[in-house]
């Protein structure tokens, strides 16, 4: 089986799975309430569909991890959206918190609701996760369980660390590349890192194989965060000057801005001056590349992703869940948006 | 030991079971978030100090339903201070959704440093409380911490469906005592109640005593939110005028408040003219006091404290621990703040 047919035997069960753990607040008082999660999670309202749900990555990750391992993905599947449910929490939270009105193209549910609601739809996808993860106990000892619940726990407190960074280097210049690597650690890596991880202590009794997927994770999703940031500038939608689709007018701590800033040359110089306008984005990011930017970046993104392929090779998992690893972490980098 | 003893021995446990958990964040690049919940949970900053903290209500009631059930109430303190957390990350939450600027006579996190680091606040102080509760495993089978687990995030379930509905019934003069029953049940009675079922958990074998704990629970809640109420509107602080510090001026949904509208009199006819300001607050009281809204409420606070009474004597511990959850019932019904 390639990728993609994993995919389209993985997702369905994802997404049957996500909604029936969401379906918790579908009752007659909480009807509206249970439609913001549904609405937020591209299954209703304006827009809604499969292009907008996510890819769910983090998901897909755990249950090929998991088959990876010679081991049922379907036993994973409870690790597997509890996973995607606090991604998704941390995202209603972090369109609040970085007063985005747009998520994938639709508007955010704070902008659609209020923001007090869009609080408490966070905090719910949150609870549902925490829910959703006790089901494992159907098919796991409760001890491991426990280890599970530990191990995303640990990431959704990194997840905070992240997101306490990221806030307080806003509007900051004289943040440097390591705290980049700091912050993205907690903000991104520590989640995807969780997913590998758990899919191998479910399938897995070899510590030694969890530590290596575990290791897989962190560098597959600091790549992962490497590679957006390259979209945020030099993605299509970016350069083509979607208003705010580019970090660049967005402002944000990513690694070709924080590398730019710190060589103190005409970017820098430019950046310190007053925000980035939609119709400069196109010269600002070609400045960024003449002072290394975007071949920093690459280059980052690039070793971090030839890293994971390494950790993947010394687990060598020998049947197609393991190749659709490697297909996946490729695919990852090679993605345009 | 009396109530009193019982608690001077507890809170200390209590207090420092919880620095503990949230030393978690105690680290060099996060100090400062660290900072943000050690103020809230009233350890550090401007007017720190035991008063501040709140009474610990929830956690002191875990331990003395355990206590009650003749077990060593020690083993239950990561359950009781996950539930304190669980709560004091609402409280952040709500300040931010109810737009308050203070919180037991002291800035709000989110006015202190702003909305979007409060959001994360809060979200960090849930993440540690599920972190904690892991900690049952050294004393109780994976199978009961996962038992735990699941009644307190069932709570929390039915805090966010609270907190929705208070939200949706702001404003609305459509709102009758019944739509009241079902959000305090859920906003405030659903984490008493998990409580003292959680206590009984950990404490009994007995199915029966278990459930019995849980109604228990569920009407002290009640009892606790309706006498809150009291005084939001006939407290000292409320009476006094002091600004906001009023349920009336805050245009909360309580039961008297609720009672009044329903009533289609003076009150009511008053409440749907403008929002109440601070030198009306005696007066608009005192029109509730002649409709019946003080003597309604009363009743129904004494009502739901005889009904955790009798249950409680259906229970019957035998020993101090338990003469002290019938100590603390009444305390809370005759307590002034």
């Amino acid at each position: 089986m390639s990728l993609t047919e994993y995919t389209e035997l993985m997702l369905p069960a994802i997404e049957a799975e996500l909604q029936r753990q969401v379906a918790r607040l579908d009752q007659k008082e909480t009807r509206l309430f249970h439609q913001m999660l549904t609405y937020h999670m591209g299954w209703t309202g304006e827009g809604a569909g499969p292009e907008v749900t996510g890819k769910r990555v983090r998901p897909l990750l755990v249950l090929l991890v998991m088959a990876s391992c010679m081991s049922n993905w379907l036993h994973a599947v409870p690790a597997a959206i509890a996973i995607e449910l606090i991604h998704n929490f941390s995202l209603v939270h972090d369109d609040i918190q970085d007063n985005s009105d747009k998520r994938r193209g639709r508007t955010t549910v704070w902008k659609k609701w209020n923001m007090a609601q869009a609080i408490n739809v966070g905090d719910a996808l949150f609870v549902i996760s925490n829910q959703a993860i006790l089901d494992l106990a159907g098919n796991f000892p409760g001890d491991t369980v426990i280890r599970i619940v530990r191990v995303i726990q640990d990431a959704c407190l990194d997840l905070t660390r992240g997101q306490y960074l990221d806030m307080v280097y806003e509007n900051r210049e004289d943040i440097s590349v390591q705290d980049y690597w700091k912050m993205i650690e907690c903000k991104t890596a520590a989640l995807i890192s969780a997913c590998a991880q758990v899919g191998g202590i479910l399938g897995s009794r070899d510590d030694e194989t969890i530590e290596q997927y575990c290791l897989f994770g962190r560098d597959l999703g600091l790549a992962f965060q490497v590679q957006d940031d390259l979209l945020g500038i030099w993605g299509d939608e970016a350069l083509t000057g979607k208003s705010a689709a580019s970090d660049l007018v967005d402002g944000k701590n990513s690694l070709p801005i924080l590398f730019g800033i710190n060589q103190r040359g005409e970017f820098a110089k430019r950046w310190s001056l007053s925000p980035v306008l939609p119709d400069e984005v196109a010269d600002i990011a070609q400045i960024l590349v003449h002072e290394g930017a975007q071949e920093y970046t690459e280059r980052a993104a690039e070793r971090l992703t030839n890293q994971a392929l390494a950790t993947l090779e010394r687990i060598n998992p020998k049947n197609d869940a393991g190749k659709a690893l490697v297909e996946l972490t490729k695919k990852l980098l090679n993605r345009e948006s």
